[in-house]
């Protein structure tokens, strides 16, 4: 047996990225990527997969009535609490083959790199695929970690319907993973989870991981302006309510408010509905709904109110109605101090280039550090592209990122010999 | 036989109401208006009950290889050119009861009513049904009149077909309206077109007819924005390429532009699509179509240019790319002094409460006006909704356009007896 030291101490990269590739050849897309979404006949393949591999790797594994996952390597002491790592395997109808996988399977990675070098470690270490991350199917998105963490009843997930009028309940148990384990009893002494960064920025900065020390609060305001549908060519400039118009100053106002919060915050409109939507008719009402993120709540919270406050106005300017609805958010999350520190000296101790980062997008782990300590590592991925099929990391991208996460998480978990 | 003098002359207003509604009988629509688009079944139905009609008045019926009906009342001198009044009888999909139905049955109710006072005109009187106003089913809208007009060939117009695939010419021959006359083979001395305003300004001014002396000209525009597609909350405000914020940009723009052409000029963007349209998707895509309208060609021209100089600055200031496609558009359209002063002096005479209109929507009158001389009447409409089954106007109003209609035909075919 090769002696290691802590220092060159790596993991199997090429053993990760083929176990990637196998988890990506169920449920595949039609241009490359996966459509495995939660609770599909795909998604019990890629979970029965994940379960042999577990089950080779001597895991026990247990499974809470959301469906979640928790593959447990015993501790020198089995009485402490364990280390989790993970993220999900369920993916965007048109996803890629990274986003969540490369979270749980450099996770399962690192339990065969240390059983490879006989390594064990004083806590126990838990490997989790959370149950439908994505939300796509059945809203909202990170719904079986919100539930563990108390943000949503257990009852209320199970109602949740996809477009089908198919509850999450009843494809949950057609798909035969109703586990015993009541959702949240499962204590851990903190969670870790690497994540491909979706966004530009490491890949832009040649940065190899991103420590991120935060994830951005979201706020979604349906914003809805009635104007009167009338006809393009015979109503007069004075005489018309363009509802269009309201909504187009209202979009570059959003645009507006986010860079007065640089550099952290964003705002943008993302999804707009004109009415009727006909080349010759002055829109009677658009329906468009804003996204503003910022890790500050402040922030958040004032970026709300001038959309509002300003809205009014440009709609008074313009004889438009405007009404709105909050129809999403969250709180920013701060990271465990600790958490985020081991994956910081982990990058360091393995000559890794990274920065710091705040993650744009949620995650389960956004709302597992509600009730355990918790940070994340990020790999970066190509153009920023992800919930696209086209999504694209390289080996080494994905190798270096499972390197931290298995030096953060044996870190917290303790190396025994 | 009552003895009737020019000025006390008026036509049977109830008549004229009551075929205006047994005509909505047929195709009506579902919310109280009507859906009769043209060479349906319900366009066949509505033809025929006109033509009965016709022939009830004694008229000799021609139609063209467009469908066209010309339904004749003799002159005095049959050898001199005719006066001709009439519209269309196809509606929008979800269309009104009056829309081009009151300008064929108003030159109906003038033949009637010459008949019941046993009045007779130098010049023949035609009263015309054009085929294809509307241009909902079979783009582009007019399309009858185009050809008449020499704007378009024979066998393009046969050619255009419906979202179904189906020809324009192979259901004009289902529903048996092949006519033989061959397309602007008929002359005329003169064509007035009686039509709802579709616009508010007459009800707004409580103005009873509107004198048409122009019709607007139009440029349609079909913008394409195409930024990058990015998650809204992994991508930093620097590194957005924002289509949706370069549309809301140029949106503002063709506002402003429209309103540096004051009193005339009007503009608006009334389609937009935007692409994905995903509330945590930064728009990589938007399409929208600018409509420019002006009774001045300069004017129309000048907006145009602005439109491209301007909306380059603003792709170029976002990081976007832009492109423009001219998709319509039309010359305006100036009407023949001499009709328009016959529609003047008529509301005068009548002593109806009148203005000078110039019309924003494109119609029949306005094709025609290239091969004859041409004018229009206007009554108001309730709100100036129209293509719309809620659209409405009042008995007194429809009256008063035909009287005016009556007045301008009589002064123009000369009264005899």
């Amino acid at each position: 047996m090769t002696t290691v030291t802590r220092e060159n101490l790596r993991l199997n990269g090429g053993r990760l990225w083929d176990s990637i590739m196998e988890m990506a050849t169920i449920g595949p897309g039609i241009a490359g990527g996966n459509n495995r979404q939660t609770l599909t006949d795909a998604d019990g393949e890629g979970r029965k997969l994940f379960l042999d591999w577990c089950h080779e790797a001597g895991l026990s594994v247990g499974v809470d009535r959301m469906g979640t996952m928790f593959a447990r390597r015993e501790g020198e002491d089995s009485n402490l609490l364990p280390v989790c790592a993970g993220s999900h395997l369920d993916t965007q109808p048109t996803g890629g083959k990274y986003d969540g996988v490369l979270g749980v399977l450099g996770a399962l990675e690192i339990v065969r790199t240390l059983d490879d070098l006989g390594i064990r470690t004083r806590r126990p270490i838990e490997i989790i695929n959370w149950t439908n991350e994505e939300g796509t199917r059945f809203a909202p998105p990170m719904l079986a970690s919100g539930v563990f963490a108390g943000v949503h009843e257990l009852d209320w997930a199970y109602g949740r319907k996809d477009a089908d009028g198919t509850s999450f309940g009843d494809e949950l148990k057609r798909i035969g993973w109703v586990g015993d384990e009541e959702v949240g009893a499962r204590k851990m002494h903190a969670f870790f989870e690497l994540h491909i960064e979706q966004g530009p920025i490491l890949e832009a900065e040649q940065a190899d991981v991103g420590v991120v020390t935060h994830g951005q609060g979201l706020s979604w305001t349906e914003v809805t302006v009635t104007g009167k549908e009338s006809h393009t060519g015979s109503t007069p400039m004075p005489m018309r309510r363009n509802a269009g118009l309201g909504m187009a100053r209202i979009v570059d106002l959003v645009d507006r408010i986010a860079w007065s919060h640089e550099p952290h915050a964003v705002g943008a409109a993302g999804h707009v509905d004109v009415y009727p939507n006909s080349r010759n008719v002055i829109p009677g009402r658009v329906v468009f709904t804003v996204d503003f993120r910022s890790p500050d709540l402040a922030a958040i919270e004032d970026m709300e109110s001038r959309l509002r406050a300003g809205g009014r106005e440009i709609a008074a300017e313009l004889g438009l109605e405007i009404g709105f609805e909050k129809v999403g958010g969250f709180d920013p999350v701060s990271f465990d101090e600790n958490c985020v520190a081991a994956v910081r000296w982990a990058a360091e101790r393995l000559g890794y280039s990274h920065r710091d980062l705040i993650s744009g997008a949620g995650h389960d782990a956004c709302w597992i550090n509600r009730v355990a300590p918790t940070a994340m590592v990020m790999c970066p991925c190509v153009d920023g592209l992800s919930h696209n099929e086209a999504e694209e990391i390289s080996p080494e991208w994905a190798e270096a990122g499972a390197n931290v996460l298995m030096h953060a998480v044996l870190d917290t978990a303790e190396v025994v010999s």
